[in-house]
């Protein structure tokens, strides 16, 4: 059963709530890396192509041309996204194509991306209860693909000094770290996302650049919401409810 | 010239300003270890032993029996750290040896402490001035002991699930990870130091123990400061003078 939801930043996105829905954690990853003119970028595990649709609204308000491409292994899921794309009319500058993870190099131009994506399954293989369906299993756990052939992946497809920006749990911060420089991907922004100010963070956004010299900038907890359970001004700013 | 200051938490400290001070991390660090009964602890670069003499107040506190082990390799420090130790009559709990942290296996039986903290010289060599005189460069640069160096003898001076509680610059928490997790010392929790709540992080506390297993636990933002620049209650319960 499809759903069409406004992202209220003049795109629309179609999704199968049966299978799984884009999250919180998506609108975050996208809204992270800093947009360059010309900007090509890539997303590992795009799903129903939410982060396309939202990079695409974004340089549109700012001027800037950019192309997408998304990888999404579950063929459903890449279908729904194309939809999407031909709904807003953006088959110029959004590409989705059905494939895994680990065959990357095989399915783009080796270090042809200024930017690469992700918001990968969290949850490591037998690490924890797999629920719900497979689609949605394949969504959030390690079944498809691990943190190392998402960075990997994410290695091969960018040109030196490209960016690579993840979504992930805390948990495995230095797990991330370590995949990162032996991919020599250098951690060079972190932030840590807190539900409310005072609480422990339920993720992470961290971007690398490949080939970068180390220095890590952490940067101001981003937090979700106040103590009276609304939307921070900075939630609110990038859902687009405030200027 | 020597000026004895008091820590508000039963014991006194003497420190000679024209060497340097201690500063707020060390205050942070020495409360970020959660004490267990009998710990015996090493302090790699005691200083004037601010750490030793916080964590046997605070043992004391808690009917806690502790002992704390400090090296520190600036002869004066060492003499007068160990004249603190005299006035507040801890000859049974706080030992302090002049030594080099390189050569902590030949100082300190291996693998013989519960836990190991260290406040180490922030700056990479090279890396920005050296200022002032060269008690103060010893103290705050990376003249005679690296990161590598002080993540070294700590895993050789540690137990196996002994922890390792290091405060540091976010800057290098790559770099931090990596030594840590080369060392066998696994990063178990991290917790970043915020002048404001809303500013970017100045210093992280990291916890690592040695052979354990993969997962961080991320912490809530320390804050310092609140918006009126007074301190929060936090800080304020850091430093004794609110329950």
């Amino acid at each position: 059963m499809l759903r069409l939801d406004d992202l209220e930043n003049g795109h629309v996105i179609w999704q199968d709530p049966s299978m799984f829905c884009f999250g919180v954690d998506a609108v975050l990853l996208a809204h992270y890396p800093v947009l360059r003119k010309n900007d090509r970028i890539l997303d590992l595990g795009t799903g129903f192509a939410p982060i396309p649709l939202i990079l695409t609204a974004e340089a549109k308000k700012r001027d800037l041309h950019i192309s997408v491409t998304g990888i999404e292994i579950q063929q459903r899921a890449a279908e729904i996204a194309r939809m999407s794309v031909e709904e807003n009319c953006l088959g110029d500058q959004i590409r989705i194509i059905e494939g895994d993870i680990r065959e990357t190099g095989s399915i783009v131009s080796p270090a042809s991306f200024s930017l690469v994506v992700s918001n990968p399954p969290y949850m490591a293989k037998n690490c924890g209860l797999i629920g719900g369906d497979e689609a949605r299993a394949v969504a959030r756990t390690e079944l498809k693909c691990t943190l190392r052939d998402v960075v990997r992946a994410a290695a091969g497809a960018l040109e030196v000094g490209g960016r690579f920006a993840l979504i992930h749990r805390p948990q495995r911060l230095p797990e991330i770290f370590e995949e990162m420089r032996s991919a020599r991907i250098e951690p060079k922004r972190l932030r840590f996302v807190h539900p409310y100010v005072s609480a422990e963070p339920t993720m992470v956004l961290v971007e690398g650049t490949r080939g970068g010299k180390p220095y890590l900038r952490a940067e101001p907890p981003l937090v979700i919401y106040r103590e009276d359970r609304t939307y921070t001004d900075e939630l609110l700013r990038i859902y687009g409810r405030k200027e």
